[in-house]
């Protein structure tokens, strides 16, 4: 298969389907903008069964996504995108970046979830944008910003709809959308404990990247006492 | 008088009248932040000069501010405001900040005036916030960032038909606001060309604080020069 793109999680390849792509996720973990790198058997395997046990719990709360089907331990089918280049944060609570750039404390409850755009660009260190700057850079209209906004806080409403089975609190995530070949907006890329962070309600332990950004634990084991809990509230 | 507040380039006191504060221009230039720091003889003069007339153009084209009226060569009378801690920044060109944190060029004109909000927090390094964070830091409602930004572009377009006669091109400005005792969000602070960046529209020569911030050239002659030109075009 031809690689298209090969990203720090996740690896992407052209099918013989036009509109149909073929995902690895691999088991490179980073931090830092990639400073911080290792690799971690058994990474790839289990973002793959989270992301899509999530992807096919959002698609029955009606949430489509760009996810056809898991195709092995580490691999997916989904549908082909024109990624949007934008991060789209929405946090429950402050915790990470929000807490140095602002005068929040880390734990502190937002009095309502908040969504954040972030322009992709590595070299430009993934800036905050607002916006203006989201129209002023051709990213996207109004009424796509609106768009962008009211699918990202239904997908919260969704996610924490679930957690709570777990009794794990939605700290805050990222997620990137793209738009398919109808141009409608729709959920791409992934959601894993790589890009949420997820706290215990009670003990606030951490099952998500924090563990290795913060050097605080086996990120595997983490990540696998995620993927119990999660196998236990989907089915 | 009594001695309210301090700034890196202002002295406000306090005055035997409620609701009326004097207001001190200081010789100080300062730059990052307060990184770079001088003393230029007479900079005060020109800046409070260059304010005054600056808020009675303004006043004159139906859009009112918090001065009431130079009292010396480098001091005004100005009504008391609650200041509201962003610092709003206007920009019809890209310059500055902005061509470091997103792909644009400095000297690329933008598609349409583009109005940025930033938390006054030197310790934070006075960061870019998006209309979530102002609604989530309690700093103004829905409304109150609807009339900010109106006000914003309303004095854009005022102070470029102004530099329009001077053959200036106005870049970019900031600007502060307050509420007034009947909470009415009132312009207030300065405009000078500590706070503008001002280009000749032939040669681009800078009129502004550019020229201390770059080592440019000398920044009181850059500043009389403008004063010259701004008394042509408001007498």
């Amino acid at each position: 298969m031809e690689l298209l793109y090969e990203g720090k999680a996740k690896r992407i390849y052209k099918t013989d389907t036009p509109n149909e792509l073929h995902v690895q996720y691999k088991d490179d973990v980073t931090a830092g903008n990639g400073e911080k790198h290792d690799i971690m058997e058994g990474k790839g395997r289990l973002n793959n069964e989270i992301s899509s046990l999530i992807f096919e719990y959002l698609h029955d709360f009606g949430i489509e996504s760009h996810f056809i089907k898991k195709l092995s331990d580490t691999e997916q089918l989904v549908r082909s995108m024109k990624i949007i280049p934008l991060e789209v944060v929405v946090r429950n609570v402050a915790a990470g970046s929000i807490t140095k750039r602002l005068p929040f404390e880390s734990g502190q409850p937002l009095n309502k979830p908040l969504v954040e755009f972030f322009y992709k660009d590595d070299a430009l260190g993934d800036p905050l944008i607002t916006d203006a700057h989201v129209k002023a850079l051709n990213i996207a209209s109004d009424v796509e910003i609106a768009a962008l906004k009211t699918k990202a806080l239904k997908i919260n409403e969704a996610l924490i709809e679930l957690m709570d089975k777990m009794n794990l609190q939605l700290v805050d995530f990222k997620i990137e959308f793209g738009k398919d070949d109808q141009g409608i907006i729709t959920l791409a890329d992934e959601i894993s404990p790589d890009t949420c962070r997820l706290w215990d309600k009670d003990t606030k332990e951490n099952f998500d990247k924090d563990v290795y950004r913060k050097s605080t634990g086996n990120l595997l084991d983490a990540y696998e006492a995620f993927y119990k809990k999660l196998k236990g509230a989907v089915l």
